[in-house]
């Protein structure tokens, strides 16, 4: 029976789950954490806001000293910005900006609108006063730690870190931060009908897309990846090519995490990866997907490998279904595809007992399908940008009918 | 009055349109492209597929050959793999392979499974015949063009280069494409009380996060930055900054497209931006959008400039509302940020007359705010995976209210 799409994520997450673990973690500036995963859980440096301060532009006060009916209060030297300020006098109000620190003695502010005049005074008047509403203890204060206190928990390991969380990292006052290392993948797409783009097309030659696709896709992902050339369907000649990634004396290549092939994995008589692997510790299985339900997944003496097949729509359905979400699951980077709901346009059959992946335009709540089931439709997906989750029971849809996408 | 959030978008985009089209574009590897936006209409070089192949392992027969009741075979040489096989001869099978060229003479092909045997004979056997079904004229075969035919639109000016598009490009063997160039930005934080992180903390001072913020935001999306030192609070200072990036003679730095400031552009007695951009032609108006109202936006010296306010939650939501979708609509890249519904965990309210922009954390459709609408909430932000929006005209909203959220 073909192994479920739940089941062959889960058995790709294990896979990678020690190889992540054993790569380590490593001290970067933030910019250069950007898209990265947290390697530890962080607390608080200090607490956010570090001290009191203002929410507005107005006159900071100690509230006992404005009746309901209001009060003229003298006005102070205005709080200077980034310092710290004098403590309050008893019956004074002192001129404040958003962000200043709220002086020892004021427990609130008034805004400058609701002031009389609704003007600060010159720094270099002659003792002035101003007209002052009551307010509440705590009025348009931020009070220190009300964002996070220090020493609170700020952010969990394997956290993906974006412009948000590197903007927390850098008000705690950080310039630098521990991250997990990214895994090293050998992308190697085999075929003897596949040519380099560029090169001259012979008849019944095709160019390799998916090693631009998957080149992408993984480096978009976060993936630091190496390229070998096209193997062709030699299989003793692609053993060769990986042995040199394997991590062992006299190796003249820099070792990989993860190998990742495209093609050769289905029941045909010539399969140049299911050949190459005779022997290694990899299972070759059918998955209830389509496209993309023959998968290869195991070992390469030692060092984790996945088989994709070698259509491009398969290849990129085969990363987004498995390798991605395991990478999101097991490192903290990429963050999922957002899954959304939407109506179809058009009516649609699905095979049954299969998981089936259609590409689609989503535009507001509809989606129009790209093209058709077939998995060398590379302009279709092109249009696309949504994976289009087709449950395995499920065998048609109405137009109109609710399903679940993934925005590419 | 107020300018509406869709009013603002619009003069950015304006702002941006010539910049755009007067900085061209530049000839890139198709990795280098990867996330950048295509510079011109795009026909389809040659067909995909580019000849006739067969979407299964199987054989390929003339579908004339074989009577409803089926019939017996001989088995010619196989199609070799990437190659022009000999044509077919009448009452031939040929053994093919998944993606190779359909022979001439042959219009259909039966899977494998179907055969009887239903395996492949070895290549050196004697004569061997296959016993097969019927089959229509095109089965499993993919016709040449029936993904795109040489010479129709492939994609268009501005489209964004992700994987599946590089992916396409590929398949008709390009290496190279042409793409729209990126834009500098020039990103200056101001603040008299904010010091870079990593330094001491005095007191009433705070470390910037909105440096980190935005010049992460902006790396993602595809910009060039460049940033400057934290200027403080001295109008005469920034502006011999911004003067060093304008495109004048005798300039010491590179020119940057877009200027790009942080505080300062509030009603306050002290604002830097608003005092070092007297006498520009740039204007500093209220948007009606909560954070991030008090929006400069114009030229200084002939360069663009948006002048965001200080709170980094108001940088953030500036960036996310204005800039980015304003980069999206006018040079491709980078994507919108997918916009889907979501239900509220919680009742909110919301001002009259201004769009609030909530952060909060999306979990299938349940929507759970993250801290408060203030601006200053970095740690509420850093915790958040999606920005609410709640309409000008929304004052309150109940529990399981459904709301629209960008997925960040």
């Amino acid at each position: 029976m073909p192994r479920s799409v739940a089941a062959h994520r889960g058995a790709v997450v294990e896979l990678l789950t020690r190889q992540v673990a054993a790569k380590g973690t490593e001290d970067v500036p933030l910019m250069a954490a950007l898209g990265r995963a947290l390697a530890m859980d962080l607390h608080a440096p200090l607490s956010l806001p570090p001290f009191a301060n203002s929410q507005m532009d107005g006159f900071a006060v100690n509230s006992a000293d404005i009746p309901d009916g209001g009060a003229q209060l003298s006005v102070a030297p205005p709080v200077p910005a980034g310092a710290q300020p004098q403590p309050l006098e008893r019956g004074f109000a002192v001129p404040i900006m958003t962000g200043a620190m709220i002086p020892d003695g004021a427990d609130a502010v008034v805004p400058i609108e609701k002031a009389l005049p609704s003007t600060f005074p010159a720094p270099d008047a002659p003792d002035t006063t101003v007209r002052l509403p009551a307010v509440s203890p705590g009025t348009f204060v931020r009070d220190a730690g009300s964002d996070i206190a220090e020493g609170h928990p700020a952010l969990t390991a394997g956290t993906y870190l974006g412009p948000a969380q590197l903007g927390l990292l850098a008000a705690f006052g950080l310039s630098s931060v521990k991250v997990r290392k990214p895994l090293r993948v050998l992308l190697v797409t085999t075929g003897d009908e596949v040519v380099e783009p560029g090169a001259e097309l012979a008849a019944g030659k095709i160019y390799d897309s998916n090693g631009t696709l998957l080149e992408a896709s993984m480096r978009q992902a976060g993936l630091d990846v190496v390229r070998t050339g096209i193997s062709d369907d030699d299989p003793a000649a692609l053993r060769r090519t990986l042995q040199e990634y394997v991590p062992h004396a006299g190796s003249t290549a820099e070792a990989v995490d993860l190998i990742v092939t495209t093609g050769g994995v289905s029941k045909g008589a010539y399969e140049v990866v299911r050949q190459a692997m005779e022997g290694e510790e990899a299972d070759f299985i059918p998955v209830a997907m389509q496209p993309g339900g023959p998968q290869g997944i195991g070992r390469f003496q030692g060092v984790p490998f996945l088989g994709f097949p070698g259509n491009p729509v398969s290849c990129l359905v085969s990363f987004e279904m498995f390798l991605r979400p395991a990478l999101s699951a097991v490192l903290g980077t990429p963050l999922p595809r957002p899954a959304t709901r939407a109506r179809l346009a058009a009516p649609l059959t699905s095979p049954e007992g299969k998981h089936q992946v259609r590409r689609g335009s989503l535009s507001g709540e509809v989606l129009r399908m790209e093209g058709g089931p077939g998995s060398h439709l590379v302009h279709a997906l092109a249009r696309s940008n949504a994976l289009v989750q087709i449950p395995a029971h499920v065998t048609e849809l109405p137009e109109g009918a609710e399903v679940e996408v993934w925005v590419l």
